[in-house]
């Protein structure tokens, strides 16, 4: 057991969901990581934090598989210590695909991996939060959550209905004292493990070259932790739902 | 096979569904009305389009089954004729219901009955479509598209992220001259298989003195029936995506 | 006095105010067409309906001048009738203007033109409409209405404020029987008199080359008339109160 | 002139201006302090920043006066310094009023006070900001910038015309390192100068007793202000554009 707070990572890979992990557990979480693939960052992740005098575990996951979500809540509440901020990062871009290029599989993957892990989570959590007299649920969303595109069937699907599932929750859990907030990046990350892995090495240097460095034409993970750190510790007068998030440079969805 | 345009109604009760039926064998298509129980109310419905002059065919199905809605699509097209206008009118309002009270399998019905199924649907039958130059897919949508409610966690996910799905098919589709539009319902609608079912029939009936007959504060779908018809022949200079419909007594939902 | 239930145009050009007008004329209205200048092209217009067997009667008005509005309201139902559909057709699209080019005056006359006259219309009329049961006010408005975009510092400014004043009119006066509708033309209109002024005549005939004609690019007047129409005659259960139009060709705002 | 850079603020009453204007005093920051009436309260406020070892300065100022914000600017830039944060604080909520209880001149005054005086703000400070190579512009908006309703006809037209202005200056402005940011609050602020005046005395006195304490129930604008300075605070890859308050126990507008 932990004698920290514990702030727990659903998709804590290199972007968003590791640097929240840093950042809270540089904050006084005991940082709870977990991600499917790659244990070998999950390490580093992990070690890093520890060398910075943190705390955190690492666990490895495949949220999809039934009752791994529920699981993994039960033993990090148990052996680890009540978790009091859930970031829930996981998302399913697999790139602009026209209704053929779509399956049936991948339609419903991007559905299980985004809207029904979350209400999985929030089913296991929201009453263990309840019954504490509160916690925070902080939901990393996307453009395509705002309103489908082409290409984005799948996506777009999948995180609409997300969204809305926020605001459901929100509806029945703010009084409980559960701060919920759906917080959406409308441009591209500087991600090598999602953004990376979508472009391939060469197009993400090259992307790197040309938006990143100085420029900060790239959502930094760095930075918008910080945003994620405030939000989680906003007073209970006065808390936000939804917030957007995209670099000075880029033009939000509704002019681009 | 029929010399009518077909309109392939999904959901085709009582309610909406029926009379969108109606209108069109009224108006000179074939009707192909589907749903998946009451065989006696369906077999009654063709009865009154035909008594009426017009044409129907009745087929039973269960959505959800893999495979059935996109071998109706193939037999209907086979059997019937070209579907020129596909009504999807599938939802998933199973009440308010908190998190506690909604379960896994629930909240993967009413993905399964209303997001996957449009998806299904379109994939199907939008190549069709395309190759013959245009065709209409509407979509019968309610409030808990625009908004997450309490209570509302499984259809709010549901329908909001099939809002997104229609946006995602229209960018993709609209330019090969199939137009998509999201009808949504923000009301309670005088229909007895759903409203009625949900309330159970003194309460239904009660609702009915209180707000029918002449004061028309329910919507009334014979009536919410000329819209479909409206927006399905609307000049392809000129179409609608988004159409909300309520009683002149109701407040919209961003108001109430 | 005419015998005819009035149809109000405020905004009568070669555009949709016109073939509003027209449709209206056709369908058994008085037509009351105003405009602010081209008394020549106004005349013409009046002759039209009347040639094809309707009623009309044209006014010049300069809208935003004090009273103005109030007075022709007032005329009208004294001289020709109770005005039982206003259509509210006044924008005030400048064309694309940075912040520097944006005079204090233009901001406020878009303002005085579209959210202030529609303001000082319903005062003027709902009370009228409400007394004889009900009425309907019809309000064209445009792309700008939903989000604000560069160059539109004052367009979006005027008639998004409008767009939320037509809500709150709706939230008062939907009870007491008026309908309100907002409908926003998300796309060029094939209109002489507005885009043709904005763009010059050789930059119009261009466009009107490349989209217009059998193509249907463009959104035709004519066409989108019919939608008024059906709108105004809605079902008192079945109301639409925002509508989208834009072309098969065209993406919606959201995706532009 | 300060060495410190200068936080502007129009609207520094007792509630959020004047909370924002000591966390930036307690930041770093000269806080420039404007509102039109209670030169007494203000004296007090630029006192308390003062005895906390901060720097401000107070200026009474009647907003919607031709030429008066843009004197403000050129003045605050000579005298005191460099204006790198601009919050716009102005407000036009009258409380609720039929049609007929709402005069043209209101509707008039809640445009000037609110649209108006933020485009001629924003005209006169982005060319100063942009020449220095960034700023920040922080708007406090209301519910009703998102929705009309009923009795809110020039508070939703004036503040819902606004939100789209900040949308259109952002898409000019953002590129040239101006971070514009609406921040809504979705409930009701535990302000006496404003909602304390709307109430009286007496009934803001029980609101307070039922709502406030330790319940946290009402906004407390010394809490949002820390959102304010975290907005302000940004990293340039990561900005928000718009972000909604409300406290744990309200619903937010979208279901209530």
């Amino acid at each position: 057991m932990s004698r920290k707070p514990v702030c727990l990572v659903l998709g804590a890979g290199a972007g968003i969901g590791g640097h929240v992990g840093k950042r809270f557990a540089a904050g006084g979480y005991h940082a709870v990581l977990v991600r499917r693939s790659d244990e070998e960052g999950l390490g580093r992740l992990v070690k890093a934090i520890e060398d910075a005098g943190g705390e955190a575990t690492g666990r490895m996951l495949n949220a999809v598989e039934d009752g791994a979500i529920e699981d993994l809540v039960i033993h990090v509440e148990r052996d680890i210590g009540p978790i009091e901020v859930a970031l829930f990062n996981l998302g399913a871009q697999f790139g602009n695909r026209t209704l053929e290029e779509t399956p049936n599989k991948l339609f419903e993957l991007g559905w299980r991996m985004t809207s029904f892990a979350l209400f999985r989570l929030a089913k296991t959590i929201a009453p263990l939060m309840a019954k504490r007299g509160g916690g925070k649920i902080l939901v990393t969303s996307a453009t395509s959550a705002m309103r489908g595109n082409a290409g984005q069937h799948a996506h777009a699907a999948a995180i609409g209905g997300r969204r809305l599932l926020c605001q459901s929750l929100n509806a029945e859990l703010s009084v409980k004292g559960i701060h919920i907030c759906h917080i959406y990046i409308d441009a591209a990350i500087e991600a090598p493990d999602t953004l990376g892995r979508l472009l391939g090495p060469e197009l993400f240097k090259k992307l790197l070259e040309e938006k990143g460095g100085g420029k900060d034409e790239l959502v930094i993970p760095e930075k918008v932790a910080e945003t994620y750190w405030h939000i989680a510790h906003q007073h209970r007068s006065a808390w936000s739902h939804e917030v957007d998030i995209r670099p000075h440079s880029e033009q939000p969805w509704w002019n681009s």
